[in-house]
């Protein structure tokens, strides 16, 4: 096994083995093989309503009611409202009124929007979490290490393959649509509070057990834009409020770039430009960092100067992406979230180019071929890069897990060329390191790591080196940029870890462990 | 139970415990309650293919290899391009040249472009037969006592449900597409040989342990329409041609009335424009049956003198729909199947109001809601009808097999006001008799039987009989209608068969078997 790509010291096979609390065998992550999933187990049952005219009910706790839900179960939600979320509150609210406990949320993803949380996992309402992300004052609370089962951080593909797999069974997903009619057929794109692409609740939608759609905006039969089907709801309530879809842009996504990052966009734009795969019906996908985004204006310019059109945008698509559309500079994009309000109006405005797509379809590499299969570039932002390639995109300075997996794994994975952008000192630290602290991306999967001081090839892409070196732009080795930044900001020192606690779980998309995160120890824990 | 919606000399739990070649177990029909389906254990197995830029092979005998077809399995086939199609053929040409032997068939529908697989059965390459229907020579080969195994009959909705719980277990889905990009992304819309919804394919390719989409039209990924996802698409084969568009409409459906029809096309619409759910947002779905299609005139005339627009229509979708939807006299069509070519084209379009469903979607009773379950009216066919509503579309007056079972089981058990037309008199024999040779559909699920003598309502449905009998409409009893009938055309003789010889199984819609068609005993076969 090439141990490159895992630290062996904080996360192998036996450290797995002694972890309690999951209920499906853990296997490491082995950086040279596909962890092959077992065969498949999901199971939905049929469902033997007879014939049903409504599947409205009065409220949340009727549905909840209906749905079975008991103490131990696990229930979904996606995070397509983001920042803007209201649907997690309402349902944790009216679950703990009605005295159900020690459940487990296994979200696509968290936002500081579900802070709250922390209280119902102090009064054991919520006892485990699965998702992409956690920040704020739910990472504060779980890198405390004050959740007994360790969370399961997933990446965007590797979700819907745990909950295809069985892995991850739902009892119950509560899905929160801008509108849906009186039988569960349902979207993001209309109503009161859109959002655009409902994207991540789909695989949820297939395989829970029981679904409830949960709407403000309830339209006549049938809705005309139908993305989740009434085949997989069970229950739909109305409510008030989903949420407010201004708040979706905020938190990981800065729609501004400092100076810096202008720099590391026209370096990502020389990178992209000078390679043979920009050409006409090329595609990309760009992730929601400051840099990556600012790429687009060179790119741009260089498409209209070539006379090149791109095929196709994947992923969270921006507004940026919206406006190459509406110049006729790409011809479709594909949508499993809309990343601002913006791009969430699109979906319904440019209704023959925007496809809604679920997480399996972008990303689960282990159903026929995800979307993130075919990109030519993907964009993507780090918190910190080791001088293996390695990625970390989740545990911030302090140690603490502030970000999430996202589809960086994935699209990493997928993409013939991938790009890590990163500013090579951030906070006075710099962010090329001998070790980062959890490895989101294995090092194998990243080709280019691009800073405001150069750009850094893959050694195991001979090919991208043979034609960059031959451009004027600014090649170095990573152990070149960790040196200028040590030279100016020094090594910082190591972050501390109380290695007998481990609070979360890093699974790659194939199923198998390859990063452990333990519970941070503050300077001032250990001053006391 | 009910006794008058099983015929039980012919169909019982004992005669099925006793049939052979079925690998899950017969359960007889009960029309007081539904077959609970045993749990769901339908396993898609994961896919680890690693990343692939294509899925294009050269031929589909090089797809036959990758998929490991072997003998003794099970491949599909959708019935999109009914008499047109070429797809079934070129597979099983191939099939046959590489010797694989002891195949089932199960196909959404066979028609009677599919009378050459008599030979591929005479070889012993196909030895067993699922589908809706079965016409010309396969249905006399089938019910001559030909094939070792029993075929089963699945209606449109039950088929799904049986490939969703497992029963039928799906090897290799063979699936015609109008086009497809190299990484099977693929429609019915757009391509040399449209043929419109592809909802037929969506079940299989979704459950197939493989899925190989042939097309004759191979576009640049990723093709702007897509109905069949990549993720559910293991290969893809480019073939000279999938088959002719211009052959969808024929066999079942003529688009022209006959004088007899005429009358009961007048009946028809005077049922829907009396009765309460003919209001604004109706919903409806037509056969293909003259009486049916002639029944949009008078019912889009009162439309329009009423001011009433339809909400959706759904089925297999005609011209005619495809009219009231330019008309704006309808809103929105579902499409499981495209039952012309104009209908099939408008499907391209006319995108934003045509839905292209799945079976699944569109009829199966056993996931959280299909959209017949949400029907106003369906107005459906028939061969023969008896005294007691039940329903034969599937054995002629020889009993030989010459229908399908199609949507008509699961539109009569889902539409609020499910009609059945049918002439009095037909080929000198009576409609109505004492006893169909075959249910299809059981007749408490018949609402109103209409003929061009009358309107039978069924006794279950006071409702409609306390409206519908303050009408100047000729209100019926069945028998009044025998009797009429027989009157003129005598009573038919009945039909002989080898009752010890059962050679096809009604599967219901719940997966209970609801009947059995036994071997047709010929004149010429006693007197020989």
């Amino acid at each position: 096994m090439n141990s490159k790509y895992v630290n062996s010291k904080r996360m192998n096979q036996d450290i797995l083995d002694k972890i309690k609390g999951i209920d499906y065998p853990l296997v490491a992550f082995n950086p040279d093989q596909e962890h092959i999933s077992t065969v498949t187990t999901a199971k939905k049952e049929l469902a033997h309503y007879g014939v049903r005219r409504t599947k409205v009910l009065a409220d949340l706790k009727t549905a909840i009611k209906e749905t079975g839900l008991a103490d131990g179960m696990t229930i979904s939600f996606h995070h397509h409202l983001r920042g803007g979320d209201m649907v997690v509150a309402q349902v944790m609210t009216a679950i703990k009124e009605m005295g159900i406990k020690d459940l487990t949320i296994a979200a696509s993803s968290l936002t500081g929007a579900h802070d709250f949380l922390v209280d119902y996992m102090k009064d054991g309402t919520v006892t485990g979490i699965q998702t992409s992300g956690l920040r704020d004052k739910m990472g504060e609370y779980i890198s405390g290490g004050n959740l007994a089962k360790p969370v399961i951080i997933r990446s965007h593909g590797g979700r819907p393959r745990a909950i295809e797999s069985g892995d991850l069974k739902i009892d119950v997903a509560f899905l929160a649509a801008s509108s849906s009619d009186e039988m569960g057929n349902a979207n993001g794109s209309l109503g009161k509070a859109p959002f655009g692409s409902i994207g991540y609740a789909l695989t949820d939608a297939q395989f829970a057990r029981k679904t409830v759609v949960i709407t403000d905006t309830l339209v006549p039969f049938p809705n005309p834009e139908i993305a989740l089907s009434q085949s997989y709801v069970d229950y739909v309530v109305e409510v008030e409020s989903i949420g407010d879809p201004s708040k979706i842009a905020g938190g990981a996504i800065r729609l501004t770039a400092s100076p810096k990052e202008e720099i590391i966009a026209q370096n990502i734009a020389g990178v992209i430009t000078s390679l043979p795969q920009f050409k006409e019906g090329f595609s990309m996908q760009m992730g929601t960092g400051g840099a990556s985004l600012s790429a687009i204006t060179p790119i741009r310019q260089a498409m209209i100067t070539r006379g090149i059109k791109a095929g196709w945008c994947l992923g969270g698509i921006t507004s940026h992406q919206v406006d190459l559309l509406k110049e006729g500079l790409v011809s479709e994009l594909f949508d499993v979230q809309s990343f601002d309000a913006g791009a969430g109006l699109s979906v319904h405005e440019n209704p023959l180019h925007h496809h809604v797509i679920s997480a399996s379809q972008y990303a689960n590499g282990q159903n026929d071929s995800p979307f993130v299969n075919k990109l030519d570039f993907v964009i993507l932002s780090a918190l910190e890069v080791d001088v293996n390639f390695n990625v970390n995109v989740i545990t911030g300075s302090d140690g603490v897990i502030r970000g999430a997996s996202g589809g960086h794994s994935d699209t990493a994975a997928g993409a013939e060329v991938s790009i890590v952008a990163v500013p090579t000192i951030r906070g006075r630290l710099s962010s090329i390191v001998d070790e980062v602290q959890t490895i989101i991306t294995p090092g194998n999967t990243v080709d280019i790591v691009v800073t405001d001081y150069g750009i850094a090839i893959n050694p195991l892409r001979q090919d991208l080196i043979d034609i960059l070196s031959k451009t004027s732009l600014p090649i170095k080795t990573l152990e070149e940029m960790k040196a200028f930044a040590e030279g100016i900001v020094g090594k910082a020192d190591a972050i501390k870890y109380d290695y007998s606690h481990p609070v979360a779980l890093v699974e790659y998309r194939d199923g198998s462990i390859n990063d452990i995160i333990y519970k941070a120890i503050k300077d001032d824990d250990e001053e006391a």
